[in-house]
């Protein structure tokens, strides 16, 4: 609740990386394919244990990881067993899990959205599109109040279009400033015992200025930048989604990490391996911009 | 494909009503639950067999259904599996069959999205979230266009806390506006037979004034209106959604006609026979008010 069983992994670990496990068959490496039949089964069983492969390489390290929902519903109802196990799978082993479903529906709707995946017990925080109003958001704050969730709210995404609705001005404001206002006052009056609500938002770690606008304002709100690695961003573009605290943020790397192994200085190592070297460079690469950031800040 | 399939329906069937199977086990009568064991199969079946019941009573009245995706994803893999098999049982019994799953994600995902939704055979359009930006869009427009489908981007939604976003004022417009605009221009060089593109808007039957506007904007791209009935819309409110062909909309109504038979009027009908004769004559009550308007603004 109120991020704090997140908190205490990423102090444990020493870690504000998360593992994105949005696994597509293609780029699974082809000497782990060949152990499995290449039927719909085969691929989905397939899928599984390199999801599982990757979480015992990265648990020790990672204090979460979130998994896109896309790459197991575009296999229809066998895809979400494996959505689901690879979930339990995580959680079980220590991990916080976050369903990157970013639903967003009128209130009837979203309360069985809630059910679907936030009040799920392998589940902690689920990503949701603010598009349709604040009261949408309702039943997912009600279910995080009840549950001990959390939710992450899209602010300011990490592609190119995000400008067309998130940048445009409202009465001098971005929109996506707006918003990120607005969470943070749906936030007040509740905040654990680091201090901070159970209300996230999502802030693409592509717009550091706008990240650092964003913390700003969502100042006891925990952000999940993704975006890194693979989308173009960097440690010194997501350090300015830190709290002087040190705590605020979770850094997402998904195909950056999980298909490490197809960069030149993994050559020869299992795909695991690679995976966890990788996310390894990453931690030190963002806790020094991070470190030095916040050095600097407080001189 | 440019909505002429489903237009060849509206006109055979002289109707522009959609029934929204958003069906939720509760509401479900109870002399027809006890057909089903109440264990999880026996549930989803009772859900598949009431949906089967409904299509086939009103398969001959109304040229499409929506599926509210949420009510069969809170079931996980089997929910799925109903879900899958409510929109075969549709199409096969002629109906144009629109998933209702709002989804919206960066390209590469939103790909994966219209691989699990828009390219199945048996749907014919989903409904699309644009928060992230139009760029967000164009795995959609392409399996549009490549596949013959249809897709329903949310512009001005049913619900209260609608006005949050979608009504802040950017340089003197409306959010909403902003975003009825560039959909009407992504579709632009792209039409069909009737004149109208492949990418159509959600306006909810609330707001009629704002519906009247958008119509104006989005003139050749036709609208799912939303919030009929159980919501508060009226034939009165979704007039201003037609054009002057008589066209350009589709009108959903959900609980209002599935569970038909709560009402005091359909006491002692069969469930399917109430909600087929609550389907007429909201056909005939949206017809009329469609024909009294167009020939008042024709005069």
């Amino acid at each position: 609740m109120f991020f704090d069983d997140l908190i205490e992994k990423i102090r444990n670990k020493n870690c504000a990386c998360v593992v994105g496990l949005d696994t597509d068959y293609e780029s699974i490496p082809d000497d782990f394919k060949e152990f499995f039949p290449t039927d719909e089964n085969g691929v989905l069983i397939c899928i599984l244990e390199f999801n599982k492969r990757i979480i015992n390489a990265v648990k020790d390290i990672v204090p979460a990881v979130k998994l896109q929902v896309a790459f197991y519903e575009v296999y229809g109802s066998k895809g979400m067993d494996v959505f689901f196990e690879t979930a339990r799978f995580a959680h079980q082993n220590g991990l916080y899990v976050i369903a990157d479903v970013k639903r967003g529906d009128i209130g009837s709707t979203a309360e069985v959205y809630s059910k679907a995946y936030l009040r799920k017990e392998h589940i902690n925080a689920i990503t949701v599109n603010p598009y349709m109003g604040f009261d949408t958001l309702e039943p997912f704050i009600k279910d995080c109040e009840r549950y001990g969730k959390e939710i992450f709210v899209l602010v300011k995404t990490s592609n190119k279009g995000s400008k067309d609705i998130q940048d445009l001005k409202v009465e001098g404001k971005f929109l996506y400033e707006v918003v990120a206002k607005e969470l943070n006052r749906l936030g007040m009056g509740y905040a654990g015992k680091n201090g901070y609500s159970f209300i996230g938002g999502v802030v693409g770690a592509t717009y550091p200025d706008e990240l650092s606008k964003i913390r700003r304002i969502m100042y006891n709100n925990f952000l999940l930048i993704p975006g890194y690695g693979a989308q173009g961003g960097t440690a010194e573009d997501v350090k300015y989604a830190f709290n002087p605290d040190g705590l605020g943020a979770i850094i997402n790397s998904s195909r950056g990490i999980i298909y490490a192994y197809k960069k030149e200085n993994h050559k020869g190592k299992p795909f695991y391996q690679a995976s966890r070297d990788e996310v390894i460079s990453m931690r030190d690469t963002v806790n020094d911009a991070v470190k030095g950031f916040l050095m600097e800040v407080q001189r």
